[in-house]
């Protein structure tokens, strides 16, 4: 790892200008990266990124997270094969968040449950609470079989 | 606030499946939530919520999120007239995290800079850092004058 980040300005048209990337990582060392493809804009995933996750990926291009589950540096697609290749990262106004546009190798899945994303479920109001309703059933690959024997079985 | 959420299932298949929706709020009781535009796709901003603010945004359709810096609900645009109209509410596979198609009223700008996206910055590595570089000058509204005498001048 050979980027490093600064420390985040406490002056605010500092942080929200051009200059240094100085990412403000919270309290767990993380910021939230979002991910959308490339091709449409379809919003794959959401998922959390360390100094170390962060900085491989804008090194190499290739998305790298950080596992909350596992407590571990985790390059998306390992297991899978669904590598993502970054083609433009960016960040907003506080810096505390990432956005990354990918296109996606494998299964072109980036959801553990073979799915292409992971927001395959619609929210609805239903009776003093709410309901999910999936939207998208088709799956790309059978999570048993691509993770038989590896604990890359949750996205975090 | 009537929609109240029960607490999600141990249970991995029941929690990636349909059936009631039971968002993983984590220790400060907050889900991520992913906010694009109904229009392109295009991602404006990423906030949080509490069970407050997802239960209105739910109910009322008009976006509402919890301001972590002032550590209280926060109804987006009641200052700057930029409501969110949420048109589908989506989560994914673990429920700790919500995307919302919205459309927006008032000048059509999600950050409190003015722009249309908090994300008007692109990130590209340089001398062993990343830099900054803005990709959009475009300021809808003066944020100096919309919001002056209000205290809603940072998004979070």
């Amino acid at each position: 790892m050979t980027i490093t980040f600064q420390a985040p300005s406490s002056d605010k048209a500092e942080l929200e200008g051009d200059g240094a990337f100085t990412p403000r990582f919270d309290s767990d060392g993380l910021v939230t990266a979002v991910v959308t493809d490339i091709r449409d804009g379809e919003l794959l995933m959401v998922a959390h990124m360390n100094a170390e996750a962060l900085a491989l990926t804008i090194e190499t291009g290739v998305a790298h997270y950080y596992s909350r589950s596992r407590a571990k540096l985790w390059k998306k697609g390992e297991t899978s094969g669904n590598l993502q290749t970054v083609h433009e990262v960016r960040t907003d106004c506080d810096q505390d968040a990432v956005w990354l546009k990918v296109s996606m190798s494998g299964h072109d899945a980036a959801c553990h449950t073979g799915r292409r994303s992971c927001f395959y479920r619609a929210v609805k109001k239903s009776d003093g609470g709410a309901v999910l309703e999936i939207q998208d059933q088709q799956r790309h690959f059978d999570p048993e079989h691509v993770y038989s024997g590896h604990d890359e079985t949750g996205k975090r």
